[in-house]
């Protein structure tokens, strides 16, 4: 590999563009060659043409896997992995050195208009499972670039919205997931987000890509800017920023600014030495000639788009759809399948089979009709009449509900949570004919089911499924396969009972992230609100149960837990088990009622057991405490609840924790309570107190009411309330205890 | 007056504290007294002793008015001042220079312990009232002190936390009242709050005391510590805190501190001048004799109540009483009234009628059981047997429900809003036995109604009503008088529905006001959240009606507006007309969807008309733009609305303003979006993107996403999208943006 030393200057300004915007910059007379890089994130978007803004949809093919709203709900890390070598695979084919993706952003609000893009509204689900699509496409040799870092959770004013968050909500819930991603999965590439945390752009944000990116969490990857985040390449540079795309032809700026002095070199150094290490590392990739099995990657899809799929409801066991079964199926999506969003994650499949080629391919009795269009017209009372004619004539009725393309997409957010009222006129049209009605959902991000789904009997969230989604839902309603699917975000009433609507999308140039930490069912459960389908729920073809919870401390700050899961029900199928953390002590901050720290998902067979077992680190139970400015963990107890979901607690067990051991120092700002509660000030506060009194002092307050507001008071304060000696016992307090505590 | 020259440094700096806990300091050799000053705030609390923390309730007779969550719901000005002057006299009589209130901090949450003793959840009505009340005191020749200055919303670690608020939050909720109090009411002296702001004590904020409060508001009075609040006498008198109570002994600290050039004398001259000017402005008072008509004031108590009293329901006019019906009076409230809070305001009221005084006094047929007691004994069931039998006697039952006195006080913060569930029980076994059931509520704070007030056909909320609570609420239960109070504050379904639950009381120090300026109907009304009763309402035993809404421009930023109301009933009462502003274009900044601005009060015949007229000034129009750092009152349309509660909108008028004129300076980081809506702007842009594309540059994007992205993104940014060129592009533009708006 070429030596940093070895470059002037310029080519080291150079290294640290893009060559186009789709290409980084080599040094050509070093041999240092400049590959291309792609969007993903779900599969490879190669562009024909590199102008950075035309030519948006003429792709390359490429298999067109579940986005990640869709394939979060899978809980499937194995699954999720065999993806990613599947779309490193075709990167290599393509001499693409690093696929964009995976985006792991916190889904804040629903209304988010990239929520089809990211995983979950918690941070657990969407590190672990990201964690492992990034493993797999570097297992070929490739890189991904794990984005959009940090806090890029809207579009509205996204390129220079101010996203004001406190440091707890950051570490707590919009930087865990990429924390745990770069700890366990290492990307090889990150890219920063356009908008501001707290008044800096990420693009010049040093605490962020440096001070917490790489000096906490030990990254030693690269980071590019998002398509056009970089406003100042020598701040950018100085913050920690690799790489800037697309190229503003600043290089000079960068040159002249070592030459004055206002950007060390050493610095440029770092930045430019870490894309020779990124193009050296993915060498061996771009100079294999390589082609991927299309036929197989689509298989792949279809399993990834089958454990996808959640089935919400089954009133009266309407499904499985027997093979016999006259079915009719309604709803345009059905003929023209909703599998992917808009943006710059749009993919050119390299199949596409739609839900009626799905029923053609198994020589299924069924009748069609499209029910509505996809545009915003008027409904066409024909296309209503039609659906309830072949309603009538059907033992059941599939019906496909969802949102139209311009509902969603990269650039805007959604306005509200509905699905076309339009298409509720027919379901509930159809439903009145015909008993058996089964919707399937096709949408990015989530849609509120509150007002129609009393309509139907059955209930499949299908989210968008990629390019086999067809096939698979096909399979899953027809009982080919298991409905394995768990919601990785709340179904809410109501887009109304999301904690940061008053503060979403902000304006003039800011957003609040008022709700902290309380995001998804974070707050819905520990307000106990209710939801139409909560976090993690999602029904099985089978039944399961949990028993046998068990749980022992490791440490002062770990613990290992387990659970027996077993199958009850008469088929094989696949129970997700999710483990959640319950503090159960008095504690100074304020915590969710439980959080997510843990998951397994379990294939078993009819009568099947296993015991699944949880090593708990201590960030299982930490909070970020500002106080401490650390993590902290509490010692007391905490529950360890087994669920299959959110609000389905099956099995619990309790731990009892040492904590971390970190405790407050004592000050004149420390109150009465804290003095009291402290082994070593307690008895020096105590001793001064009585002494006060021997001296005819009145410390104490005579009455109730008072003593219980001196609890409240810092030492400082209360002084103030004893008279002219108050002082005194101020200061002397302060010395016995800077003397006991060895200052 | 004594000169502030002629004084010692030491005299200088005893000024700046007090002499005890409640008594200022004077100077006995210049011959300046140390007056005494004593809480408030709806009656004189006139200590026998002065030690501090001993003695609370050992206070000199004084008129109890109603607390401040009573008075709010009169939404009577006139009266309201009335009660002050009663009350300045009160002060004269005992020599007291300055009584402690009024509180006027917003009631970000129901839960708070101290909401009995604030207004309103709104601004512009804990402004107005108050406004008015040390009006009324201030006419005597005795100071109020208005407080706690500023933020101090909770009870919960109150001496040390650390409100975290944004600063539009805190100009147009938690300063407003206070800054339309200063300008308009001029207190002689204000209280600091306990608490930080923002990380800094209130005591010690420059930016607060002296920035906010002196340089913008034209504050010209002392400000005070609240007790035990100075932690640092130099920063506080630094930051311009007058005065320290009580005292910590440090005044050899700042003599220090000026010897040493810490602190600048002229500052401390400031401050003890401020001192001096307080004592000579109350001086006059202070040597007049005078005794205060206890008769009249507690005759002037019982209309202040009468009006604070908010009829809810009044199903099939069970209300008002006849003379001759029989009644059971249920509840130990009837007996042992609650009439105000406990902390340091509480008052030894000169006379104390309970309702069942007020009952024998006019010779009622009734029948009295407790029903319950007032501890958190478990329920009596003889107490209940005996509550069902008077029940089942009598026409009506009259139960008086509502909370302990232990329930609600200074010093902590509640953790529900429930009424006990025993007083729950007994009013349903008694609504079981009789159907014409009234219930009389009595609290501070807010309870919630859902679940019970559907056993009751009349309900009253009576809040905490004073010394003569009990014969005003004869006076309205048997239609004496009109029920004309109006709720202050909203009655939520749950406490769950308000949106700072997640962020209430906060910990390890901090509490973040992550719900901006949401704050009751704000957020309710915003969001359309089912509310028990909504802000502003309250029904009378007349009917009214609100007709001709006219509103005219008066300026670019202000506007008059007027309304008929008519008494379209049989009898005498009194309306409230509610004016709110609600804006009706498309704004940069998140707005409330209306906010109060101004209110009268109005009392009619049957079939009296009156013209109601109202001017308002920029402030109607106005939010705190963070962009523009202050007031912007935006163009375009406003509506005026008429209303006789936040969700009872009766007539409107709209206006069209031309706004302040401020407008956005167009830089790199504007967007097209904004470049295109600029008119100077939009040529520049529009000739280069023209002059690019004809030198043979391809600008616009071909496809419809990208232009509609192209719009959302800053000129900064555009320009690495368009090639090599788009520097050049950047560089033309802003240059000849500068030439054309003259830089």
């Amino acid at each position: 590999m070429v030596d940093i030393n070895e470059l002037t200057l310029e080519e080291k300004a150079a290294l640290t563009s893009g060559a186009d915007a789709w290409h980084l910059n080599g040094v050509e007379s070093k041999g240092i060659p400049g590959y291309m890089i792609t969007d993903g994130p779900h599969g490879l978007r190669k562009m024909r043409q590199a102008d950075g803004v035309n030519g948006l949809y003429d792709t390359v093919p490429s298999t067109c896997f579940p986005p990640a709203a869709g394939f979060a709900n899978s809980w499937n890390t194995e699954l999720v992995r065999e993806v990613g070598v599947a779309m490193g695979e075709e990167c290599v084919q393509e001499n693409v050195a690093v696929i964009l993706g995976p985006g792991v952003n916190i889904k804040r609000n629903p209304l988010g208009g990239r929520c089809f893009e990211y995983w979950s509204e918690d941070p657990v689900l969407a590190g672990h499972l990201p964690a492992a699509l990034i493993e797999g496409v570097q297992s070929q040799g490739v890189g991904t670039s794990l984005k959009h870092f940090a806090a890029n959770n809207q579009e509205t004013d996204r390129m220079r919205v101010s996203a004001r968050i406190t440091e707890r909500a950051l570490r707590e819930i919009y930087l865990a997931a990429f924390e745990y991603i770069v700890k366990n999965a290492k990307p090889w590439t990150m890219m920063c987000s356009y908008n501001q945390i707290n008044g800096t752009f990420s693009s010049e944000n040093h605490w962020l890509l440096t001070d917490v990116l790489r000096d906490e969490w030990g990254y030693d990857g690269i980071v590019m800017s998002d398509w056009g985040a970089v406003h100042d390449r020598v701040a950018s540079l100085d913050a920690g920023l690799n790489l800037e795309m697309p190229p503003s032809n600043t290089d000079d700026d960068v040159v002249i600014a070592v030459r004055e002095g206002r950007l060390d070199e050493r610095q440029l150094d770092r930045m430019a030495d870490g894309m020779l290490r990124l193009i050296e590392k993915t060498r061996p990739a771009m100079e294999r000639d390589y082609t991927f099995d299309v036929a197989a990657h689509h298989a792949l899809a279809r399993r990834a788009a089958q454990e996808s799929i959640v089935l919400l409801k089954n009133e009266g066991a309407v499904l499985p759809l027997a093979a016999g079964e006259k079915i009719a199926v309604v709803g345009e999506f059905a003929r023209t399948p909703r599998y992917q969003g808009g943006g710059s994650s749009h993919i050119n499949p390299t199949k596409l089979s739609s839900f009626l080629d799905a029923l053609d391919e198994r020589g299924a009795d069924y009748a069609f009709a499209p029910g509505f269009t996809l545009d915003d017209a008027a409904q066409d009372g024909a296309l209503t009449g039609e659906a309830v004619a072949v309603a009538q004539n059907a033992d059941k009725v599939v019906m496909f509900l969802g949102l139209p393309d311009i509902a969603e997409s990269e650039g805007y957010d959604r306005e509200n949570i509905d699905i076309p009222a339009k298409q509720v006129e027919v379901l509930h049209a159809v439903s009145v004919v015909n008993p058996n009605v089964v919707v399937v959902l096709s949408n990015g991000a989530v849609v509120s089911v509150s007002d129609w789904q009393a309509d139907a009997k059955g209930l499949l969230e299908a989210w968008l499924l990629g390019q086999a989604g067809g096939e698979a839902t096909a399979d899953v309603l027809y009982g080919d396969v298991d409905a394995t699917g768990r919601l990785s975000e709340t179904i809410p009433v109501s887009i109304e009972d999301n904690p940061s609507m008053v503060n979403f999308p902000g304006g003039e140039g800011y957003v609040d992230y008022g709700e902290g930490i309380f995001v998804g069912y974070r707050y819905y459960d520990t307000r106990n609100l209710e939801v139409a389908y909560p976090f993690g729920y999602g029904l099985s073809y089978t039944t399961f149960e949990m028993t046998d919870a068990k749980a022992e401390a490791t440490g002062p700050t770990g613990a290992r837990a387990s659970v027996t899961v077993t199958n009850t029900g008469m088929r094989e199928g696949s129970q997700v088990v999710q483990l959640y953390v319950a503090p159960n002590h008095e504690s100074p901050a304020v915590r969710p009622s439980h959080e997510l720290k843990a998951f397994a998902k379990v294939s078993l067979k009819p009568g099947e057991s296993r015991e699944v077992t949880f090593d708990l680190d201590d960030r299982a139970f930490a909070y970020w405490s500002e106080r401490f400015e650390d993590w902290h963990v509490e010692p007391g107890e905490y529950v360890i609840e087994f669920a299959s979901s959110s609000r389905d607690v099956e099995a619990v067990a309790a731990v009892e924790l040492e904590g971390d051991g970190k405790t407050l120092h004592l000050t004149d700002m420390s109150t009465l309570k804290e003095w009291s509660e402290d082994p070593v000030g307690a008895r020096i506060f105590n001793d001064r107190a009585a002494e006060f009194e021997r001296n005819g002092g009145v410390f104490w307050p005579t009455d109730e009411v008072n003593r219980m507001f001196f609890y409240t008071v810092p030492l400082n304060s209360i002084t103030t309330f004893v008279g002219p000696k108050g002082r005194w016992f101020k200061e002397t307090v302060l010395a016995d205890y800077a003397a006991a505590v060895g200052e």
